[in-house]
């Protein structure tokens, strides 16, 4: 009933796009606060900052597109969130943390790198060129975001994990 | 208290994945009867068929690690498997459809995108060579499978939806 158009779907998803973000900028903070890393910690609150910039953009698309602001439930993200917190929950060793915080941030990136082409090309082809950009920006910071994590996860971050965690398998 | 090491963080994320997988094989007939575009309804098909054998490989995985074959509930899949669920019953233009079906899928897609890439990257830091190649492997399905998707998107499946759905905006 609702969603009948491109637009229509268009303006759902960009709800449930703005739902998610404001759920990330809740959570941000908690993950810096869990990191042990100073890299990481930096990481999550520099992605915090972009991350307040983006919900600001999405609410410029909801005025390009004559919609109301609005979010919409948006039920992976709070699986999402739900599988950082539990993380920080665990008794878990605190560079291991790390890891995992890096792995429950790349899969909301990658949630977002999703849901920002989705936005950029339904845009492109309604002809809301000025949002099409605005979502074609936020879509390179995300993917940026995602590098950014890819090299902590790839560098120091999950060595000191490695070393930390599984000593007793490193004597081959 | 289960999570202590990168090991066990490695195995744990290993069952969430397998829990998510298995969850998209019972999803992805649905997806295929509900899309309308026969590119389309091929993509999820095939898609199947390789997410049975990723399926397959996620179990010789667990092999290779010494750990039993679990699954552990993912709710963010759970999430993204009940949002296409939701599309489909909506009352929709078939072509508007299938362009939601196209990024339902392409966030699956992005969840395995990035759960592959952390588990190839903790397999390889842990030494389990075999394990990482066959992450690897379905890794590069996952993005090929991304990509085919974006290619429906911005081609012939969107622009049915675009003419369907918003014929009244198109006199400028």
């Amino acid at each position: 009933m609702a969603t009948s158009t491109l637009q229509d779907l268009l303006i759902e998803t960009l709800r449930d796009t703005y739902h998610a973000e404001k759920q990330l900028v809740k959570a941000l903070p908690r993950m810096a606060k869990a990191a042990t890393s100073e890299e990481l910690k930096a990481a999550f609150n520099n992605h915090l900052a972009v991350t307040v910039e983006q919900v600001n953009r999405l609410e410029q698309a909801f005025e390009l597109l004559g919609a109301p602001v609005r979010s919409k439930r948006c039920a992976a993200m709070e699986g999402l969130i739900e599988e950082g917190k539990e993380l920080i929950n665990e008794d878990i060793e605190p560079q291991v943390l790390d890891a995992g915080l890096i792995a429950a941030a790349q899969k909301v990136e990658h949630y977002e790198i999703a849901a920002y082409g989705t936005l950029r090309t339904w845009a492109e082809m309604l002809g809301h060129t000025e949002a099409a950009e605005l979502f074609q920006t936020t879509l390179d910071e995300e993917a940026e975001a995602d590098e950014t994590l890819t090299q902590l996860a790839e560098s120091g971050v999950n060595a000191e994990a490695n070393s930390a965690g599984v000593e007793e398998e490193d004597e081959r």
